[in-house]
Formats: structure tokens, sequence, C-alpha cells
């Protein structure tokens, strides 16, 4: 299995104000292009253009949810890849009701949370953290295990690709289950990253819909690695956090151009 | 005929969120001020205290399309300048009939669009690739006489200047035309260029109304030639994307400080 | 007297869009955490989880207008800091509308505004200048006392603390009053620096709701040295606006993390 990484795809975004601007740069600075519409009167003409969907339901609001419904069941019926981003499912019943309609109304090809966002999903409550991980919640080598049956558990319960997002990133579909443990712990100190990943895998799924758990693991290394690198660099150069921003995502331009550079580790689970 | 580059101008912007923030900053570095208000409530006191009116349709709802209509039927009758930035036109044809309709409301000073959108307005149709131009609709040596031809029907129907962005620029008043070459191919790796640039040609245009094709040439080559300079510091110090932006912003402040380094180029098309 | 400014705390931002990503991120650089969320059927719930609450009119529309009053009355009752940054009051007759209903339907801990914005509170009049503050409102030292005199009023008739900002920053809770001179003029030269001050008052706030004065002063050095800071690379470096923007985000992590580098020079006004 090769994935198609050099065939730019057009991602349909429907996703929040605060950080669609970056979101934007990151999906064409890795080879592919963004179109943000979330007009009831347009989702689903957009779709149709489009190669794959991302909703994200960072700033919801009610007409932007009935937008949402619109767009992921056109996706469906033209079988284009839907990638889920539960932006703090537990902070408001508004949140997590929007988030089980979705997943009751629309067949989502790939779920990308933090370990409490894919938690809320599971255990179908609230967190009550707001936006972040729970501390309690946070991927570490004694939780790993505890994450992936969870991860694996919603992979079944929703047929998706499952991507959790932490310290300790894990992708399962339900059989297969990769560990990356690319990424830097400041990169929680951005926002948007993991909309800007999520849109990413959204990215990379259009040219490879019969490859999901390969194309999610790819989109996963590459924001890792361009994270790594711009945290060292920020370090180094003693900087802060919208210089490391700049530099995530100028490497995700440079890792996507040079192979060579990569050297990307993907551990598979037993 | 001298423009006036250096009374501050105010600039009313009604644009989309994905753009929003660059768009503010590149404005200000250009030595004028932006206000972002799209309140049906409000549109029509911010177009009188404004110079310039900038309608954006790049995430347009039902709700800003109205406010649009008011806005640009406020500006017309006080005679400011009012710039239209049919982003996407072909996309849907929720954008398509609004753009119709604010061309059928709204008296446009400027259109600003690239080879696509401005064909798409031309032949009163939809294109299909999104919110880029189409590949066969860029500007090249070759097809730089029918894009003049195009961009002077529209300009002619509407009575508006048109500005046609690609690898050549052409901006015309249906009589005069300007071909103007500056610019880099990596402005289309950054979102909302053209988004700054229709903001850019709006800001002059308040103390030039006069000149409409002069100072939207100005604009152009302003925008161009920083992001000439970006690409290539970009490209001398390995960096992406991200840090190219940051610099064409940068640009656009030095350039207009310093009339020294611009030499810019304008070529009259007989 | 000791402030409280190393526990984390979360701020919850009804704010615009344009300005949203920086506001998001400048405040993870002051080690605190955002939660933008706007809409009405989930603002009184993220409130609960949150330490504070921001209220920004930037872009106001009538939605977002309900959730502000609904997040406001939720905050006073569970005794959170509210902060409300009042854009552009003088803009529009929804603006100042908006604000004078929000200023008689919630009790706000701390008023931030440029001296026009202040001034058009206390004469419950418009200002006729866009989102900038008049010339003939700037702060200097010969206007200073009557900024003074009118914050400490505005103090005093909404029981607020209120702040002040230009070329000399005020913060004042109607008897005690600190005069703050950090800052550079460049720092006008970057949309959004008020919104972003705005935001660390709010996130400082939470933790320190008996001590707003103090807190509030804090945030104004924060930001002012963090502005200082960066307009001198920039000028040093040869730079424009853009890059000061993400050498002021920086800043704010530097300062904060690192206390020797703060000098820090408040003045009490007799």
């Amino acid at each position: 299995m090769t994935l198609n990484l050099y065939k730019p795809s057009l991602v349909h975004c429907i996703t929040n104000y605060v950080t669609a601007n970056d979101v934007a740069n990151i999906v064409i600075s890795s080879g592919n292009s963004p179109i943000m519409a979330d007009a009831l009167e347009e989702v689903e003409e957009i779709v149709a253009l489009s190669d794959s969907l991302v909703l994200n339901i960072g700033t919801l609001n009610s007409r932007v949810k009935d937008s949402m419904i619109k767009a992921g069941k056109a996706a469906n019926l033209l079988k284009k890849p839907v990638v889920l981003d539960p932006v703090g499912i537990g902070a408001s019943d508004f949140r997590s009701e929007t988030c089980f309609e979705l997943l009751k109304e629309v067949s989502f090809s790939v779920i990308r949370g933090n370990s409490s966002e894919i938690k809320a999903i599971y255990k179908n409550t609230k967190s009550l953290g707001g936006v972040d991980v729970d501390k309690e919640d946070e991927i570490s080598e004694f939780t790993l295990k505890e994450a992936i049956e969870t991860a694996k558990a919603v992979s079944k319960m929703y047929s998706s690709v499952v991507v959790v997002t932490g310290a300790i990133d894990v992708v399962t579909d339900g059989k297969k289950t990769y560990i990356i443990r690319h990424g830097h712990e400041y990169m929680q100190n951005i926002t948007g990253t993991g909309c800007m990943l999520s849109a990413l895998i959204g990215a990379f799924a259009g040219p490879n819909r019969d490859f999901l758990l390969d194309s999610s693991a790819f989109s996963l290394c590459l924001m890792g690695r361009a994270g790594e690198l711009a945290a060292s660099k920020m370090i180094d150069e003693d900087l802060g956090y919208s210089s490391m921003k700049a530099m995530l995502i100028d490497n995700i331009y440079k890792l996507k151009k040079d192979e060579s550079e990569r050297n990307f580790k993907i551990e598979t689970y037993e």
C-alpha cells in the first residue's frame, strides 16, 4: 500500500473563526487547498467540488450546526471522507448534543480529538475542562493501554478511524493501531494545533480514502515532526510561541517538499 | 495626475473571517485604517464614517449578504468608492447569485478577482475550481490578450475599474489598460493575498476617487513588490509560507515608508 | 497584597473574529487558557467552567449581543470577574446602545478602552473616529489630568476598575489611580492590541478578583513592556508590524516566565 501524498486535494472546512486562518495556511503548506464555506445555501455544492470535508465545532452556533449536518450528509452520499473534530465536546450540553447528533446523522471517516474528547464520546458524557484535555486524561505510558482501548471502542461504535492526540498519539481503525511519539509539549501552547491537524487529516484523506488509517498516521507524523523542529528552534533562538507557530507551518511545507527530512517513526501496537 | 498616497483613509471591510486579521494588519501597514463591521444595524453609519467600502464574499452567509447590499447602497449615495472581491463566485449558486445581485443593486468602483472569477462575471456562469483560479484560466503571455478583452468587457458592463490578478496582473477602466508583472508565484501559497489586495485597493481608493485606475495600479504594485521581496527572503533563508506572510505584511510598511525602494513598473497596454 | 500570577486561569472570551486568534494565543502565552464560545445555547455553561469573562464588541451582531448579556448575567451570579472592551463604541448607534445596555444589565469588574471610548461612556455620546482613538482625545502630559478625572468618574458610575490606554495608560478604581508609561506608539499599528490587553486583564482577573486594580495594572505593564521590547527589535532588525506582532506575543511568554526581565514601573497618582 502506497499513500497518494502528492495529488493536490481540496478540503472543505466548516470550522471555527479562531483558528481558520492557520488551518487554511497549513493546508496550503501541505500542498493541498482549503475552502471555508458554512452557509446552508451552499454547503452541498461546496462538498461536491471538494475531495473531503472537515467539521470542527470550536465556535459552534445553531446556524452552522445545520450546515454541518447538511454538508456531512452530502459528503456521505458522494462517498467523500468526513472528519469530525469535537472541540470541547464536554464543555457544554450544546456541544455534546451537537456532536452526538452529528455522529448519528453523518458517517465519519475519521474522528480526531484529545483523550478527554474521545473519552466523552465513548462514555456519552461531558468532561469539564473547557477545550483543553483534562489533566487526568492525559496519555502517558501508564494510561496508554486504556487510551487505546477507548479509541478502539469508539472506532468500532462509529466505524471510524479514531485519532487521539496527546504526549503520545494513537490512531486506530479498531483492528490495527499505531502509536506515534512525534510532537512536542509546547504545541499545546499554540491555539489550534488540533484544528490544524484535523484539517491535514482531511486533506490527505481525500486522495487516500481506502487507506485512512495510514493517511491519518502520516498527517500525525507530519504535524508532530513539524512541531518538534519548531519547538527546538524556538528554544535555540530564545523565541516564543507566536514564532513557533510560524515555524510549525513553515516546517509542514519543508517536510512535505523534502522526504529525506521526515524520519517519521510509527509503531504498530500489538 | 498625482495620487494622494499619504492621506490616511478609513476603509470599511465586510469580509470573511478566514483572512480578516491579515486584511486589517496589511491596511494598517499601508498607512491606513480598517474597520470591520457587518451588522445590518450599523453598516450605514460605518459607511458614513469611512472613506471607502470593500465587500468580500469569502465566507458569505445570508445575514451578511443583506448587510453588504445595505452598505453598498449607502456608499453609492455618499459617493464613496466600493470594491467587490467575488471570492469563489463560481463555487456555488449562492455565491454567484449574491454577486450578481450585488452587481445589480450596487455600483462598484473596482472589481478585483482572479481570471476565473472575472470570467464568471463576464459569462454570467460558474467556474468549478473552488476559490482558486482554474488552471486553464491562468494568465500567461499566450492568454493575456483574451484576459484583457474580458476585463475590458466587464469594465464596460459595470462601469468599474477591473483588476485581474495572476502571474501577470491587468487593470483597466475599459479605455486605458495597465499590465503589471510584479508579484511571485509563491503568493498563491498564502491564504488571503487576494483579500489583502482588495482591501489595499479600497484603502487607496478613498483619497483618490477620481483616479481609481491609477490608485488600483499602485496597490497592485505595492502588493506585488512586497510579495517578491518576501519570496526572495523566504528562499534565501530557507523558510516557509507563514514566515513569508509576515514578511509580505512587513514589506508593505517598508515600501510605503521608503519610496526609493519601490521601483514599480507599470506597462500601458496598447 | 500579593497577586496570584501563576495559577492558570480559564478566560471565556466573547470576542470579534478579526483578532480572536491573537487573543487566544496571547492568553496562552501568559500562562492561562482561553475559551471562545458565543452561542446563546452554551454561554452560561461556559461561564460556569471559566474563571472570568471578557466581552468585546469588535464585530458585534444581534445574535452575539444576546449571548453577551446572558453570559454577563451568569458571570455576575457566580461572582466571576467580567471585563468590557467597548471597541468603537462611538462608531454606531448599535454599538453605543449595546454598550449601554450591557452596562445596565451586567456589572463589569473592569472596563478597558482608549480615551475616546471611555469618554463616550462618560458623556453617554458617540465619538466619530471609527475604532481608533480621536486625535483630540489622545492622552498626553497636557490632557492626563482630564483623562484621569473622566476615568475616575466612569469608575464611580459603574463601580468598575477603569483602564484607559494610550501614550500614557491610566488605571483607577475611583479611589486609587495608577499611571503606566510602558508601551510603544508602534503598538497602534497592530490590529487587536487593545483586544489582547482586555483578554490578559480578564485572564489575570480570575485568580485575583479582590485585587482587580493591581492585576489590571500588572496586565498593562506586561503588555506594554512586551510591546516596547518588540518595537525595539523591529527597529533594530529593520522589520515591520507583522514581525512585531509575533515578537509581542513571544515577549508575553518570556516576561511571564522570567520575572527578572520585567522592570515594571507603576506610578501612583496623587
